[in-house]
């Protein structure tokens, strides 16, 4: 039987090889990436982070019974006192001062990011929520994995850290939680709802490819 | 120097004070309070938890900086996390099958207190927010002190665990931390503002006198 | 075939039947309403309608097409600026004076039954938001359509023009549209969000009898 | 005095004067602008306004009182109801048939443009979603104004219509609405509020510099 993740995956196949392709990921696998790029990347997916964060905090509030109010609670707790720490001190390990991470200015593909998953969030039921919100997980747990696989990119001094991180298990099963609710609350939904979480799965994905042409670009505001 | 929230304070006197008198809390502090009353309570506290929980992550929805969002990110997960089933241990002890407490529909004041505070923050500021949702952290901790005051108040076998509850000392801190936050936010604000959020602070305070009363009465929908 | 708004009125009959037999609206039908619970009535409407029209803004917000969007802006134009105005010389006649229903402080009731709409409003999908909106224009046409066909009712001098704007063809016309457009978002539903789509439906029926209770007693805060 | 406006306009001046220079503009401006470049912005402008349309359903949510709830509501029916399909008779003389127009599927700075807008006015206040909205009524019409003062420009069979509109006297007066809006709401407030203001109508002036290098461009997703 399909399960309607199959279908988001198949809807954004082309992106996610995009993605999968671009040179900041190709490089970083290799580990060619120059170190500036990664560091843009990673003070930008600061940034993100602060904002994505509130997609959990919107899942707690969309929810209806308490017990996956209770695991966004968690992921949000975890991402905002845990993760943001652990991007810290590796930020710092990579010669980021805490304070210029702090500073981060969103860049502008962050700010359309970040912007489109809360308004789907803001606008959207639970089901529409998840659907914007998996792309993230979901790519960065094929990603890291995808690496993972490629000798010696667990080893690399600066990026092998990084690449653990999302080949890790627990970061999967995160990312299971995730599928297996937008499987659920896609259950039985008519085909004009199930479209429209299939543009919403489809956009943020974009998103993603996006983020990771502005990190290898570097992209800030033109004015 | 007055502090924004004694003006609160201020303005909502009467109100607390009729709470404080109210028969289900004389009632509770004496010992005398029917269990029946108790259950009642008991069952529609936990649904208004489940809702006034949500506060929590529109706090950090609306927050602007790390440090407060993550202290809302910790109050919503401890809350759903940790207070509810406590709730739900401290049920069973007075006879009520978790089922049943999770089964519980929200009785009209419960309804109303829950839309009233989720209403104003989705469509305030965390400011609009944080006087919304201070009345029942503040006056709870008010009323679990003076009642711990009371002698054998503490050592009552059913009553004794709620008192201790809102008298310890964690509790104490964490309104605490919500009032510094009030008195933040309130900072500076031109009249018109501050009349805003003594309007929720105020209607807030009532809806937590109704469902002190709502508890006594047992109330449920009528139709 | 059985449409979903016959499920939904199924679900409230016993709700409606008690608003239709209220002694405010026998009253008001026999024209023997005491004109102190009716001009009560009146500031209290002002001041929902106040707040109701932001269901419409809602409605603009949460529609995905543009006819969609175009008649709830158009609903929530002419019930600012045109309904509201209405309101205010009806009130006029009735020997209300303008100032004093612009200072209508919104009762219990009032608050409770807003803020769950626009609660429902804010969390929810379209199709929610349009079960919870539902009641209101629906069970007003039922009433005013009733009242209208007892003889004499039309001519009162003081209720008169209140039954005949809600029973005329012009407001059947609006809740038509209300109901087919909640049809056509429940269509394939899965069970489930049906059941949401009930729960928020009865809810809002029940605030609607509590609004007639309201209204007869002349309910305020008690603290 | 200065007023709040004035302080907005110096912030983000840089940005509006690459506006006011940006080919798409000049080109506009002196007649030689490509069609296709402007059938491209005439389209992605369409599914700009059916998004931008939710800011004043959002300010009539947002704001306290009937009067400008009502203007707002003006603005969201005369935005749906009368401008969408001024726009759809003017993509036709251009040669763009309706279907297509209705069809559009928003670029990538459409997305971002409009997702930022409404995240601001789901998440703040009415005073943050004002300045959000701003830049887009008031370089508008600033960019209208000038181009009208260049000879010929009002003449030119394609533009003229489109710079007759924008410097129209209706739409320099819905401006100054605006800004007295965004002055009486910022009217005593603190510092880090005006700040956050100010980012919102810096971020919002970028995005409208983003939107006519998108369109002169033709920017579509990359992947």
């Amino acid at each position: 039987m399909t399960r309607f993740t199959d279908t988001l995956h198949d809807a954004a196949y082309t992106i996610w090889q995009a993605s999968h392709q671009h040179p900041f990921l190709t490089e970083l696998r290799d580990g060619t990436l120059a170190t500036e790029r990664f560091a843009f990347y990673m003070k930008q997916d600061y940034a993100y982070l602060k904002e994505y964060a509130k997609m959990f905090a919107y899942g707690s509030i969309k929810a209806k019974d308490l017990a996956t109010m209770g695991l966004f609670a968690k992921l949000l707790d975890s991402t905002l006192n845990v993760e943001m720490e652990l991007h810290r001190q590796y930020a710092e390990r990579l010669g980021i001062p805490r304070q210029e991470l702090e500073d981060t200015k969103p860049a502008p593909v962050t700010t359309a990011y970040t912007s489109y998953l809360l308004n789907a969030a803001a606008a959207g039921n639970l089901a529409e929520l998840t659907a914007a919100l998996l792309p993230c997980t979901w790519s960065y747990c094929e990603i890291g994995t995808a690496i993972a696989a490629h000798p010696g990119s667990l080893e690399h001094p600066f990026y092998g850290e990084w690449v653990e991180m999302y080949a890790s298990e627990e970061f999967a099963k995160l990312n299971e939680w995730c599928m297996e609710l937008m499987n659920q609350l896609a259950e039985g939904l008519p085909e004009g709802e199930l479209a429209l979480l299939t543009e919403r799965f489809v956009t943020a994905s974009r998103f993603e490819y996006l983020f990771w042409q502005m990190a290898y670009r570097m992209e800030e505001w033109p004015v």
